[in-house]
């Protein structure tokens, strides 16, 4: 039986959720450069989801496709056409209501994989309210580049440079992964090289008056590879499982 | 090119969204009896919109899975497993900062594709507001059901007498419609006939009040085809395109 | 003693309430046409309520008296002069303060009567969450077109087609029974035979862009008499009391 | 004509409504006493909005029938059977969301007239907000009893010394205004002298801790009369009248 | 120890909490005449917090020092640079986190020191939601010219007659008060006498509308002093003392 | 004249707005271990801001001392006494009221300093939306440790290796900083050295579940001291005025 729940009849879900875990994806409509597309941090995020409800029976609930607001320096920003923001209390509430409809249905175990940098705060500003009442409940929130061990990064990042995780947008880690999971949907035809972004160490506002590079790249992809998707994406999901049977 | 703007690149996005339509499917994550997934809703109003867009060159913008709270007698209500219901402010929200995020990025006209019976006061809601902002903006909402012809209603409901569209739920016309588009996710040996639902003209909570046929199924489902869902698919397809030709 | 709350002292409800069923009649503030006042939908679901509460001994409460938003085919819009709106969440909150503060007064049956089309997903949604909270009290809600009998309903429709409940709009269901409860009101010299509207399938914004007849006349009321008004409403009530003598 | 918009059709309202100022009366639900109904302040803010249409051609609104929380000691607070309270945004909600519909009706004067005390913050938040967007727009707001001429006063409080407005609740000006306008709804015979509350200078939390006259009458009503309240009423309804003459 | 929570560590805080009473004070940022600071609203409110702290072995939480909308006819309006008004909801929600927060805490005692007329109603607002959920927290809210003694009001209003609490803005009872709490921030030389404010028993928008001295003082400060301020002072703490002493 | 508005009166707060660069500190209520007080966030950020003002000739707005919540690992918790959060709507209504008042007031360039970890994206949102109003308003937010040169945190992590932010809490940073504004307040004789605290790459529901150092140290702050203090702050206030300058 498939772990998607989407896929599921009510009855399978019936069947399977005793003692489930169930993965809710959180991914973002969002630019990520001329070779990706729009919807890379919900490929990932379902992605990696679908591997870890194999490994610890778990169950992936419909992946939330909308996400906060890009950022210039952490995803390009909202002037790339195509990138669709939440205000952050609506992904506050979606997050909300999903937990809370899987908690009457009698789940104790969710487990929140995040797939953009922005939607960290607001889920878990969901997570925490929610904890309030249901104190029986355990929740793990984790943004899936928080769990790459050390050997991984060092071979993922062999020739190039780790720019930290805010510019490694559209760049290598993402585009690897994107190979990995959906190679019809990656065109490196068309990535270039582009100066990379730098951090600012603070936010100006309005949105125009902070520089981005032209194609929404704010570090390189060069180097990315299905091979290092594939990597990435068995070393995460290798964590997620040990940490889901440790502390669930 | 795909029309699915969840396969774009932000670049594929830009260059065909000039003077474009863009279709918001919403669908729900409900119970829909033994033989079908609970993603239905989505998976209909998500078909149809493709072969809108293809029709009129449109974009369909990522779906939203998740929908308003099911009523026991047009869904069954949310004490069945697997039936994940927001609040009415959370999709009013989403729909709306969506919506509103397409207007910033230049689209003038948007058509959203309902497929769940509860969702659209809250759908029309979001629309109502921002149209009193952006008055230069065509919104169209629509659900599906409200768009086949008669002539091949007669068709569809050749044996089974129609039992109107609240409780026409997980029966002829849905399973249908998903046997077309999604055939590898229907079940149709599971299916049971059941004693139909009937209307009480009122609404009773708490909802543990309304009694609701076991499986699910709120009429039956005896005579769905995939024949009927290609042929209900076509009628409305086409039906909407000509709309958002006369209309937008 | 009044049905009413509002001629009630508190030291009279106060006596009354120990098992009582408190009625909350909800109307709006809409165009009914160039013979009937803004406060049709009031002053219908007001004259019900009191029937009812006199068969059931029951209170009626202060009817709530504007509404959520006039659709055009549904109430002639929000462009008729006169038509005053309330937005989704207002009138939410307002039924779930009133309804949560009559169940801290010890109320346990609440029957929410509807006399605006577009009110009921918003009453709904109150209801639903209030009754999350207060499982023990038993809420109906119910628009009063849902319960007109068969029989009554052809002899209401008896020269004229009936043109479903959407369009039906200040028509002869509507005229009828203002000129039952408040004759005083209607100006039936003024009444002009209109083109009836057509139901589209579909929703369209700006609301400019929706057709209805210049009177706000949905359909005809040419038929409509007192006596029909009175039939219905002996009918509508009769049928109110059972279901809460069934149900409460 | 009847000044009263829920009289009105559509089209009368349209007429009238050049150049005319509104009148929205705000009550409330609440206990008052032994002798007086729970619907006091909207009785009385209906009555003198009644009376200061007819001497500036105004048009008055649908009252608002719920008010803010009763505080126990400026209306005997939320333990008395009967007082049904809203939470101040739903107040704030309301009152915004009717004056936003009347202003897209094309009025550009209202006159806000309240009869509960507790409710004047609420009100003016609404005032406020949708003053800073609708700048050509004139909002007069004011309770009744700001509007009392000295002379008055005097005659009304002849033998009772006032106790300050916030004690003066179910008292002698209240059951005064009320035999005037409603004396049906009157009961003195039920009315029995009390200890009168007394102000504490601080409010104190849970409610049940504040001590309240048993009667809920915070002050005597002894002298109360219907030649008061014609008294009362007439100088009000001028002093309104005036007002709106020169400011609006 | 100090009695300010924002000077203790967390252990400091932990020792002393057990039955202590936490005083919260609660200010504004508005204008107050050309001799006052900004907040003054602020170092009232605190510093007899700290005064009713020392004699109670209480504890006073940080000051919040935003507060609701200055009113034109009590604060001299919004139209003064450096009056900055909070909306309603947001010092609602100020207060009720923070409140929600110390009884998270442990806290059982909480005393809402008020220094802002217009902050009130919202205020309240938030106890009462709270006290409905925390039945066993003891909340007592005040401002302070509520407490101040009739002996003392005599002596402070000796040449100049008492004009109404609402029109006592930056005028002998906060000019007094301010002189004992921060001498160093009273410009007596810039005081300049003025026409007082007269109260108009209404409000008018938009605030323009609303005529107010040039100088945003309603009433006289003349005879305003060091000493006053510290004979009001002693006396409104004392009369707290009492109350929370009684009360909790 | 004083930078601070708290001092000013409204006319001083009037001749020197014009041009002026606002500057507002937004800190926290928070555990800092058993050796610095609640308010360290505070005062770091209003210490920084009133050493930028006097360089840019800015103004500092009253600072904001409640902040977003506290997290397990980047502050210790909730579950320290003392530490009282906000929920993240509450935070970002209260920036976003404070920022539109002061562009009501005609200041046209805002700089949020930031003195709390979990703060940024709570202010970033009431940022991102006051923006798409205020077109013509810069704002500038910025947390003080993205500040801070290299040479100086060469210097200053000197004997101990730097943690990373989100574990500096409590420790050399904080500390050094605290002893350069307000020695009077920070206990050095109360610190313990503790296991340092490790970062999960997850979070984890009910925060019971999340260990922390007992003292609520993450790190440790042995090597602190007010030349180190002195050192960043000014290194801090430099970098702020060159960017305000460059910028804005």
């Amino acid at each position: 039986m498939s772990v998607f729940m989407q896929e599921m009849t009510w009855q399978d879900f019936q069947k399977k959720k005793e003692e489930a875990i169930v993965i809710l994806p959180v991914g973002s409509t969002e630019q990520h450069g001329p070779m990706l597309p729009l919807s890379v941090d919900a490929i990932i995020s379902t992605g990696l989801a679908e591997m870890v409800a194999e490994k610890v029976d778990g169950i992936v609930a419909p992946p939330i496709c909308y996400g906060y607001k890009s950022a210039p320096l952490s995803g390009g920003g909202p002037l790339f056409p195509g990138t669709l923001d939440l205000n952050g209390e609506t992904l506050t509430s979606l997050v909300s209501d999903v937990c809370e409809e899987l908690i009457r249905d009698g789940i104790k175990k969710i487990f929140i994989l995040n797939g953009h940098f922005e939607n960290e705060a607001f889920i878990l500003e969901a997570v925490d309210l929610l904890s309030r009442t249901y104190k029986d409940v355990t929740f793990i929130e984790s943004s899936w580049w928080d769990q790459i061990s050390q050997p991984v990064m060092d071979q993922v990042f062999d020739e190039v440079e780790f720019p930290g995780w805010a510019l490694e947008h559209a760049a290598i880690a993402e585009t690897s992964l994107t190979l990995y999971f959906r190679p019809d949907l990656v065109h490196m035809d068309r990535f270039t090289e582009d100066a990379p972004a730098k951090e600012l160490g603070y936010s100006i506002y309005p949105a125009e008056r902070c520089q981005v590079p032209a194609t929404g790249l704010l570090a390189t992809a060069r180097t990315a590879s299905a091979d290092k998707g594939k990597l990435m994406a068995r070393d995460i999901a290798e964590n997620y499982a040990n940490i889901l049977r440790e502390r669930t």
